[in-house]
């Protein structure tokens, strides 16, 4: 079993404080613990936006492999919301929230996550992207929402796993798990590469 | 806000054992007691196989509602796993559920839930399709999955909520609470048509 391999062979370390990140890596029967990289997220401007994700989830790890001893099998990663190749960031006040999803209601959207797995021999990152299709979403329905959750922590300022997507999520083409935090099904494939 | 109206227009009744459904309904901030049915499922054997769900959920709102006073709204469903047109039963036992999950890897397969939702005025039925592709199950991971969970109660022998779901699926196309239990989005829909 290539779960009971890696927990045997590595010191797993997620590098993110997400809960929800933390909830599907236990799901997959993963064993690890956690380290946190705060570090401000910094990405050259004239880089594809599809490859933020990636590049943010190779810099976490280079900062937090430093501290880590020989074994470890490092995974981090980045998610961001696009709508339109415009990024709706973590918003910072329930005002930007509202706006975020006032743009999301009744359009789609496209959540990518970049992940990077790395141990002291080597290296890999890669993305996955889900495409979200929201219903109209009323001032009511939104104001509930910003007033009674906490979109502050969540790019697009929505968690699909949240009361907004149980309303208001019609449909998606891809990865459930890639919008909740992490693609849990393409991170077990690459799983395989590091035993 | 149509969850507030309905919870105080209606005693709210979900017809189904399903932790699963409880825990949707619960989600959407639903207010509701359950009842179970336990009256086997019957249906016409030439009945088009993609209107099961919504024939049955519909028969479970039927005798349910007898037991009912005035006021009530009660929502009963019924989920199938389709693959070429042949059903995926809950399975018998481990072999059988095994046999499934040998069928669904590496291929595609389709969760259609059926929904009743009734009052005393009034009674609507629809249901919901959600295509679940599949990545290639070794054997060993199979074997892991029927001897250390429970695919018993489970439409297919699989919870996408489950530990196969998260290493196995690799995307959807459609509603993701429709392959765990209840079609959400649809269901807030369809709730408007009762306040």
């Amino acid at each position: 079993m290539i779960i009971e391999k890696i927990n045997n062979k590595y010191k797993v370390i997620l590098g993110s404080g997400s809960l929800r990140r933390k909830e599907l890596l236990q799901k997959m029967l993963l064993k690890f613990d956690i380290k946190i990289c705060n570090d401000r997220e910094i990405f050259p401007h004239e880089i594809n936006k599809n490859l933020i994700p990636e590049y943010l989830a190779k810099q976490k790890a280079n900062q937090i492999s430093l501290q880590l001893k020989n074994n470890f099998l490092l995974i981090t990663a980045d998610t961001i919301v696009l709508q339109n190749d415009y990024i709706l960031h973590k918003p910072k006040n329930s005002f930007e929230a509202m706006m975020h999803l006032k743009k999301i209601s009744n359009n789609t959207n496209h959540v990518i996550t970049g992940v990077c797995i790395k141990s002291k021999e080597k290296e890999i990152t890669f993305s996955c992207s889900t495409k979200v299709f929201f219903s109209q979403l009323e001032k009511d329905e939104i104001d509930t929402y910003v007033n009674n959750n906490n979109p502050y922590d969540k790019s697009g300022s929505y968690g699909i796993q949240d009361w907004i997507g149980h309303i208001g999520v019609k449909k998606i083409h891809g990865s459930y798990n890639n919008v909740v935090g992490l693609p849990t099904h393409l991170i077990y494939q690459k799983l395989k590469l590091f035993i």
